[in-house]
């Protein structure tokens, strides 16, 4: 675990410099980009309401025309990517670069081995992929675009990049070192938001309810989250819940709201 | 609208001592008392997640085996009911006292055409109540939880009442004036949550994005809302949106949560 | 297993005049009886698709807007309980002396203890009929379309009654020992085509497919066949198989129709 | 519209001649081929039950484990497709063959120009083929399976031709004119069911009903149909109702079976 506070106070414990597969956690940083790109348009592809159900990413996408219910199920982290294509001239390289710079780490880098297997065994995404053109809302080739989804959920890192890498979401939008912008206050605001009600599959509720952070949970067994004003966090822990977040790293992130009364609740 | 601090301070705007049919803003003090009577035992009988889509009430029900998702949805709300109906001497005085104590307003009262007229027509909650009862997730009849359900959703408040009561959960459990518990500051901290999370039907993640404040709307179209550690807020104005919540109130709290920079996110 | 022919010709096996509670099976006769009430109006208020999936029943309700999709689903048979009850004078009368027409005996009744069970314990058929009738489509007291439908359901007959009772759907619509018309020639063929894609709950598919002929089946074991043109069929034997129809009647019409070649395929 | 008796016999009326892409029609056939390859193991692998709705073809995908619902919505005929994939050299050719033999005209043959462009464009069913893979319900490429589902959709037949293409299901599953089986009476048999039960899209319940006979329609606007014993029909008409059948070829049909009393109730 990594705790980094706003006026740059680190504190770790266990394998906090131990580099792990982000996987989903990366989709906070897809969104932020995206928002940048093209700003509030980005809310009529994809929309910022829970799930609900596993079952809804399908049954869901067919009833709302394509729309997926939020930019963190895979559906949305889809269309995110396809916003990025079409935006960026090198989107692999722009979402290197900003993790590197937001996690204070050049060092940061993908796991080929993990890029390789996702990008070639994941036929549910590539259904989703060509379910969602279908209905026109990601118009980039199909393979260009899980390309992208599955270089970004295979970056490495460990908990103090991944807790510095949210804390402009602590900081209104800004870098809390350099002062400078990273996406505006209203932004990151919505962000927190979206983190909160969408971030942790489908136990969003049960994740509010016994954490009451902002929080983005990955199937690499890391969980970053905010508390606003003050601090960026990430846990890790392998072991899965059967909801597909860390067991431990909800229990610690538990167990730290609870003994400091840091729950934004 | 009308905001009421922690240290007594009270702000209102517009017509906030109208009263008004509260409807399903009753749903956060009967969650308050069903937590009171059975505690943690009551997420044995219902969730805490957001419901996802509208149809869900229904097929989730089939799929969760009579669990309903959370007890802000009807289906929740009856289980809800039926707890109090189970535990309770006299429990539509008990809902009547807890409402007048924690408004400050004896004079609280339920509108019997309201009442009189939900019981007589509302065949989908009682739909509900049988089908809940069909999994043996409601053991009273279902008329008498019926009963309780209309009245207190019948219950005639102003925004300064409805401000006041969700005071206690502003202020960890306890009663600002008093300092009396009210419920403990584990379950405050947790009724907030489900609030955030599902106090607003389908919109809760759209809510939370555009106002970010625990929050429980009604078709009468009053809202709550609480600012952890600072104040409760209601905000009342009839015409609601398509997800059932109030247009203006929701745009008022919008306004607020961005000028006071009050947002938990 | 009781065969009887147009011709007259009677043929059984096994306890073929034991009776046994028809359930379910009496939906082909309430429908008949509802048509010639109301003729095609009938299908404004209930489909003729088979319903695909169990869950199907309540989301379906849902999304086509209280219309069942068939009159042997539950939901449907208590629109035509509802049928029944605006326009006879008193229909369980009406149903019971077709029954005994059709059936070709005066003694047959209903099984009082069936009947009190079923209505006092079906929390689910009451929370269909509130459903429904919250859409408008029930236009009686809900006690008093169960009461009827939990009447037809506990009628005792045995596989003789129930053979001669289809025969006139094996005649296009005419009794045939006296050539009066019990419905119409079209009439007759409809129901038989629902009976073939709609008669076994959730199995019509396999049903077809094993069998090859118009078949109602009920929770008691009981399942009545039409052979068109020919004859008449009841096969009972109460084990169940996961799909609510009897095992070894299902087997014993299959092993029907493949010795004599009389499937409808 | 075209009939064709098993005695040889055969009555045209209208553009019965004039070739038009069969699409759907051919599932029957590929389903034929299907069951000869690899008998009732295929149900291992496809359902024979009505898919109810519309939106049923994904949810049920999900809920069922990759198994589709039947083999003639589009899920279960890729999955047909990827059976003959497997087990023939060349399935195209073969493909091709048997219709030329079946509907007695060496001259059938693809229209490239369809082939293609379903081929290129469609999304839904890319998206279907990677669903099932992720279930391990489709074992080749993902592009072969969609290239002889294309190509055997893209078929160019007149009416003449697609009426003696099914005579065989009426002949127990002989060729009427050379005697050879073509599959086995049982296999014909059942596939007359399928057809009944799911052969008209979501309308397979109101086709027999308005029909009653087995049939398969396309969204060419071509219906093939079967009189067990007697005869095989095919109607065209372009112009589609809003379930993808053609309207006024269910009105001949409808009409057919009412003048002659063919239908199979």
């Amino acid at each position: 675990m990594a705790v980094v506070t706003l006026d740059g106070g680190m504190h770790t414990v266990g394998s906090a410099r131990e580099p792990f597969s982000i996987q989903s956690v990366s989709k906070v940083h897809t969104l932020t980009l995206a928002l940048e790109a093209v700003g509030d348009a980005l809310w009529e592809r994809v929309g910022r309401e829970p799930s609900g159900n596993p079952f809804n990413s399908l049954i869901q996408l067919e009833y709302e025309n394509g729309i997926p219910r939020n930019p963190f199920i895979n559906a949305g982290a889809l269309v995110v990517a396809d916003v990025l294509v079409s935006h960026l001239r090198d989107p692999e390289r722009v979402v290197l670069d900003f993790m590197r710079a937001r996690g204070g780490n050049p060092q940061i880098g993908r796991d080929s081995a993990v890029d390789d297997r996702t990008r070639r065994d994941s036929h549910r995404n590539r259904a989703l992929a060509h379910f969602i053109r279908s209905f026109g809302n990601l118009v980039n080739d199909v393979d260009r675009v899980l390309a992208l989804y599955s270089f970004h959920c295979a970056l490495r890192m460990d908990c103090v990049d991944l807790a510095r890498s949210v804390l402009f979401l602590a900081d209104r939008g800004r870098c809390p070192s350099s002062d400078d912008p990273v996406t505006s206050a209203e932004f990151a605001t919505r962000i927190n938001a979206v983190m909160l009600t969408c971030g942790t599959y489908d136990a969003a509720g049960e994740f509010a309810f016994y954490v009451g952070l902002p929080a983005k949970s990955g199937v690499g067994g890391g969980i970053v989250a905010v508390v606003p004003g003050l601090m960026g966090l990430c846990v890790w822990s392998p072991a899965l819940d059967d909801k597909g977040n860390s067991l431990l790293g909800a229990y610690a992130l538990h167990r730290f709201t609870r003994m400091t009364g840091l729950s934004v609740f």
